[in-house]
C-alpha cells in the first residue's frame, strides 16, 4: 500500500484555515477527529474526513494540522497501518506509548502564544471538548468551534450522506417492544428528575426503536437523533424511508395511539434548533439528560445550568444487558456462522496448497458461505484477512496492494464476522496450513492460555472488565510477551459489533460493571512484526456462576462461549497446557461437535461435518 | 468496645454551626474529613478531629454532620469497627457498597435548598474541594470555607500540637544528599517552566531534607511546609529543634553556603502568608507547583492562573524510587524485623497453650522482641494483634475491652511492623498454634495461592499496579471468596507505611506505573465476620525479571520478598497447591534459613533458630 499524497491537500487545508470565509479570526491548528456527529466509531464515507486529509483510514485516529505541522495520534492496533497510509506529511503519534505527547501537550509545544486551534463544533464529544478547552486555556491558547466543516470545504468529491431503507425488527427478535424501552427510560428519566432525553448515538436510536438501517457499512445503523419528553417522542431522521408502510406500522404512525407515544417525526437537521428551543423553554429545576459523549454543539444547545451529563445513558446501559430473546438470537447467529467457517476452513485447507488463494479471495469465500445462512444481512466489519508479515497489522484488511497469497509456510489469520437479523458475530482464527515452528506454536499455546484464563475465569458480580485484562496476559507476560490492544469489547444484538459500556481492558474508561446477560469478546492475541500475527477470539455471555461459597450472596459470574468454532489443535503445544487447560479445550471441541456438527448435519454438509469431526479430536497431554 | 456517646458534642457543634462568632453565614453541614493540614493519612492526637465527634478512630473515614443528621463514611477495612465505635446518633456509609450514595448524593439529597456546607479550608485537599463543591453548587448549594475549625472550637481539652526533636540521616541510609535532591527537584521544575515548588506533605519534606521526626505516631515526619524557588529554600517548622546542633550541621545553617542552598527556616504558621506573598509577586508565564492534594487553603493562595497541579508531585515519585542504600536499608531491616518474629512466634508456641496470652501481651512482646534490634526507632503502625472472630475486623487494635486471650482453638492473626533507621517493615502472619479446621486451611491456602500469583508476577516494566490485583483473588474467586481491601500499597523507606503512588488495588486511584526500586506489600486475605480473619502479608521488591522474549526490550519486572518470616505450613492444605506454587513456598523458606537464619545464629538466638528450622521444612505435595 503506498502512502496517500497530501500535500496539495494540507496546503488547502491551510489556507482555509486563514481565511474569513469560514473562520471568524485565522485558526493556527485544525483538529479532524476520527467521528462523525454521532461520535460513532465505524462511520459512512462522507464522514471519512480524516482519512481524506491524511490518506489512514483506521477506525481510530485523530488529525491535527498546524500551520507547520500535520500529526496523527492512533493506538497500537493502527501504528504499522498508520505508517504504511500517510506520506512524509504526516508525524504518527503512537498513543500508549511513554514518550508520546497527548494532543493538549503536542499543541502546546508547537503553537505559537495566543494561538486558535479549530475544530467543528459537531465532531468533537462535550467531555473531551472540555478537558482539551481546559489545558489549552491554561496555556493561552484557545479552543474554538468552527461551523462550517473546513475538510468538507476542500473536499470537492465528497460522498452523499446516506439514507438507505430500514428494517424493522419484531419482538421475536428484540424481546422487548420500543413503546416498552420507551417506558422503561422515561421511569429512569423520573428517578433523576430529568424532563428530557436526547439520543444521539445512532446504536441507541436503533435499539429504542426496534429499527435498524444500513447507512453506515458494517454497522446497522441509521442517522438520526431522537428526543425522548415524558409526554412526546421526537425522532430526527430524513427520507422517503419513513413513508415505508412496514415502518409506518412498526412505529404506528396512522393509528391514534396515546399522546405519550405519538412519535413526531422531524427533519435530521432540524435537531440543532429544536434542542435550542427546548434549551431555550425550560424553567428552574427542569433538566435535559444527555451523554457527556454527545457532541459540543448539541450539549452547548442546552444552557449549562439546565444540563444533565452521564458517562453512560440508560440505554447503553439497557441495551448491553441481553434479555433472553436476544441471548437467544445470538446463539443461533453463531452457530448459523460456524457453520460458514467450518465450510471455510475446509475449503482451504483443500485449495491452500494449490498457491491460488490469497487474503482476499478468502475474504470473499468467507462472505460467501456466511450469505448462505439464514437471516444474514452483511459483514459486522472489513474481514481482518491476513497471511504471515501482514497479520501483524492488528487491524489489516487486504487491498490489491498488499494481497497475500496463502501458502503452507505462513501462518493465516481471520478476524471475520456477520450481521444476521438475530445477532452479531466477531470470531478471530489463527491458523497453519502446513507445518508451524515450534515459536510459532509456543505463541499460539500462550495466547491460548490467555484466552481459556478469561472464558473460564470465574469472579463476582459486579467486578468491572479492566480486572480481567490481566488474566489474558499471564502466559505472555511469564516469557516476555505482550499484545498492544485490549482484550475484548462489548458486542451489539444485530448492533454495532463494538459497543459500550462494559468491556475488558488496561484502559479503564469503558468499563461499567460485568452482569449476566452482558457479551463481550475474549481475545488476546501475539504479534512479531514482519512475520505473523496470532489471535483467537471468542463472543461469550457473561452467566452465572456456580461457585461452592458464592461470595456471601453477592453472586458468581463466567462466561459462556457463543463462539463455537474449532481452535486448531496442530497449533497447540499441548505440553504447556495444564490438564485443566487441556480439558477446557476439549470440552469446548465437544460442545462444538455437538452444536455445529448437528447444524452441519441438518444443512447436508457432509464435508463440511467431516473436518469439524477431525478438528476436534480431543487433545492428550505427554506429559 | 463501647460506643462514644455524642449527643451533647453533636449539639454544641450544631451550635456553632450557626454562631455568627464562628461562621459568617450559618452553615447547614459541617464536614469533619480525616487528615490534618498535610492531608495526611496517620495524624497527631490534636488532629483526630473526626474521632473526637464521633468515636470512630480509623486510619480513613470523614464525617459529616447536618442539622438532622450525622453520617460517617469510611471503607471495607473500617465497617465493623466503626459500627462499634460510633453510638446511634451516627449512620455508617459503607464505601464500595453499590447502594451506598456519594457524600455529595447523600448531602443534595438531606439538605434543604440554597443550603451551606462548610469545611476547614486547611483540611480537605484542593481535588476534592472542586469536585464536591461543583456537585454541590449544580445542586444549588455552595461550598464554604470556615476559618475557624469548629471542631477546635468545642474540643475543650484538645491536646498541643507535638514538637518533637529531630533525626539526621546521613548518605549511608539516604544515598542521595538534601543538595542532590534539592537540585534534581530544581531540574524537574525547570523542566515543566515552574518557578516554586511547594511541599506540603510531611513525609515529602522529611525525605527531601534527609530528616525525620515523631510529632505523628509510627510516621517518622515533623510538622513543616517546604517552599523551593530556583534560588531558594524555604522551611517551615516550629520549635527549638532547629537550635540542635547536628540538624545545624546537618542542613549547614551556620556555613557561609552558596546562596541557592541556604535554607530560610520560618514559623510553621507563616506558610499562608508567605505563599500569598508568593503569589501576589508572580508576573506573567510564572508558576508555581503543588500537589492537587495540597489543602485547598494553600492551593487559594497562588491565583488560579499562576498554580501547576499535578497528582504527584516529583518528590513523590522520587521517594518511591528506592536508591540502593535505601533497598540494602530495608533488606537489613526486614531480617532484623524476622529475627523479633521468630522469637515471638517461638515464644507463642510455648506459651499460648496456657491460656495467659491476650493479643495486648502478644503485641507488647512483638514490640519488645523488636526493640531490641539495632536502629529500631518505633512502631510503623498499631499493632493488630487479633484471635477468632476479632481477626475479621480488618483494621482491628486491641484495647481492654475486646483483648481477647489466645487459644489453641482459633485463628491468630499478627499484622504488625516497626521503623528502624535503615527501613520501615510491615508484615502480616496468621497461625494456629492448635489444629486448624479443613475449611480454615482451605481459605488459608487460597490467599497463598493468590499472595504467592502477585509475588511471582512477571510484568512488562510501565505496568500499574491494578493489573496485578486479581491475580492475587483468583484463587479465591473460584470458590466465591473475595475480600474487601486493596492488595498491596507502597511502603517508605523509614518513613510513612503507606506512601503513594504506586499500589495494587482493584481502586485505580494511587497507580502510577510500577518500575524496579518500587518497594509495596503483597497483602491477600480473608475474612469470616464472626470467625476469623486470614491476611498474609510480605513487603516486595520489585525488580527486574529475566524472560524468553524481554517484551522487545521493553524490560521485564517482577518482585523480590523482603519479608522473610516463615508462612505456618500447618495452615497450608499442600494438595490444593501446584507444584510451582509448592515450590515457590519451599524456595521461600530456603531463604528464611539462610538469611534469617544466619542473623539467628550471630545474634546467638538459639531457640528461635530452632522454630525456624521446624517451621521452613519442605512441603511434599502427595497428589
Amino acid at each position: 500500500m503506498s502512502p496517500k499524497i497530501t500535500t496539495e491537500l494540507l496546503k488547502q487545508l491551510r489556507q482555509v484555515m486563514r481565511s474569513p470565509k469560514y473562520v471568524q479570526e485565522p485558526v493556527q491548528a485544525y483538529i479532524v477527529p476520527s467521528g462523525d456527529a454521532h461520535q460513532s466509531e465505524y462511520i459512512a464515507p462522507c464522514d471519512c474526513r480524516r482519512a481524506f486529509i491524511s490518506g489512514f483510514d483506521g477506525s481510530a485516529g485523530t488529525a491535527i494540522v498546524t500551520e507547520q505541522h500535520a500529526a496523527m495520534w492512533t493506538d497500537g492496533r493502527y501504528f504499522l497501518q498508520a505508517a504504511h497510509q500517510m506520506d512524509n506529511n504526516w508525524t504518527l503519534m503512537k498513543m500508549g506509548l511513554k514518550d508520546t505527547p497527548t494532543q493538549e501537550d503536542w499543541l502546546v509545544s508547537v503553537l505559537p502564544e495566543g494561538s486558535k486551534v479549530g475544530v467543528d463544533p459537531f465532531m468533537i464529544p462535550a467531555d473531551q471538548w472540555k478537558r482539551m478547552s481546559k489545558a489549552l486555556r491554561s496555556a493561552g491558547h484557545d479552543l474554538v468551534p468552527v461551523k462550517e466543516n473546513l475538510i468538507d470545504t476542500i473536499w470537492t468529491d465528497c460522498p452523499q450522506r446516506p439514507c438507505k431503507p430500514l428494517i424493522t425488527l419484531d419482538l421475536s427478535y428484540t424481546g422487548v417492544s420500543w413503546r416498552d424501552k420507551i417506558t422503561a427510560l422515561r421511569s429512569k428519566m423520573a428517578e433523576r428528575k430529568v424532563l428530557w432525553f436526547v439520543v444521539t448515538a445512532l446504536d441507541e436510536v436503533a435499539w429504542l426503536f426496534n429499527l435498524r438501517g444500513s447507512d453506515v457499512e458494517y454497522n446497522p445503523v441509521f442517522f438520526a437523533y431522537a428526543v425522548i419528553g415524558m409526554n412526546t417522542i421526537r425522532l430526527f431522521i430524513d427520507g422517503d424511508r419513513m413513508m415505508d408502510p412496514a415502518v409506518r406500522e412498526h412505529l404506528q404512525l396512522d393509528s391514534t395511539l396515546e399522546p405519550e407515544f405519538r412519535v413526531q417525526v422531524m427533519p435530521y437537521g432540524s435537531i440543532l434548533s429544536e434542542l435550542q428551543d427546548v434549551g431555550a423553554g425550560l424553567s428552574l429545576k427542569e433538566k435535559v439528560w444527555l451523554s457527556d459523549k454527545a457532541s459540543y454543539a448539541l450539549t452547548e444547545a442546552i444552557p449549562k445550568a439546565y444540563r444533565y451529563l452521564t458517562p453512560y445513558t440508560p440505554i447503553c446501559i439497557a441495551k448491553a444487558v441481553k434479555n433472553t430473546s436476544e441471548t437467544e438470537g445470538m446463539r443461533r447467529a453463531h452457530i448459523k456462522d460456524a457453520v460458514a467457517l467450518c465450510e471455510l476452513f475446509n475449503w482451504l485447507e483443500k485449495e491452500v496448497s494449490k498457491g491460488t488463494v490469497t487474503e482476499i479471495i478468502a475474504a470473499d469465500k468467507a462472505e460467501e458461505f456466511r450469505s448462505q445462512q439464514k437471516d444474514f444481512v452483511e459483514l459486522s466489519f472489513a474481514t481482518i484477512s491476513s497471511t504471515g508479515p501482514n497479520g501483524a497489522i492488528i487491524h489489516y484488511k487486504p487491498v490489491p496492494e498488499t494481497n497475500r497469497t496463502l501458502s503452507v509456510n505462513e501462518i493465516y489469520l481471520l478476524d471475520s464476522g456477520a450481521q444476521y437479523k438475530d445477532g452479531t458475530t466477531d470470531v478471530t482464527r489463527t491458523m497453519h496450513f502446513g507445518t508451524p515452528s515450534a515459536y510459532e506454536k509456543e505463541c499460539f499455546t500462550y495466547v491460548l492460555k490467555g484466552h481459556i484464563a478469561v472464558s473460564a475465569a470465574i469472579f463476582p458480580n459486579g467486578t468491572k472488565g479492566h480486572l480481567l485484562d490481566s488474566f489474558a496476559r499471564s502466559a505472555l507476560w511469564n516469557c516476555g510477551l505482550d499484545y498492544l490492544h485490549g482484550t475484548g469489547h462489548g458486542v451489539g444484538s444485530f448492533l454495532n459489533v463494538h459497543e459500550g459500556p462494559c468491556g475488558i481492558s488496561y484502559k479503564t474508561f469503558a468499563d461499567e460493571p460485568l452482569e449476566a446477560g452482558m457479551i463481550v469478546s475474549d481475545e488476546p492475541g501475539y504479534y512479531e512484526d514482519g512475520a505473523f500475527g496470532i489471535r483467537i477470539e471468542n463472543v461469550v455471555l457473561v452467566i452465572p456462576a456456580e461457585t461452592k461459597y458464592n461470595f456471601k450472596n453477592r453472586g458468581s459470574l463466567t462466561f459462556e462461549p457463543l463462539t463455537l468454532v474449532p481452535i486448531q489443535t496442530k497449533m497447540i503445544d499441548v505440553n504447556l497446557l495444564t490438564q485443566k487447560e487441556c480439558n477446557w479445550v476439549n470440552d469446548y471441541h465437544q460442545k462444538c461437535r455437538e452444536v455445529v456438527g448437528a447444524e452441519l448435519e441438518r444443512q447436508g454438509r457432509r464435508e463440511a461435518l467431516q473436518w469439524l469431526l477431525r478438528e476436534t479430536e480431543p487433545l492428550l497431554r505427554t506429559q
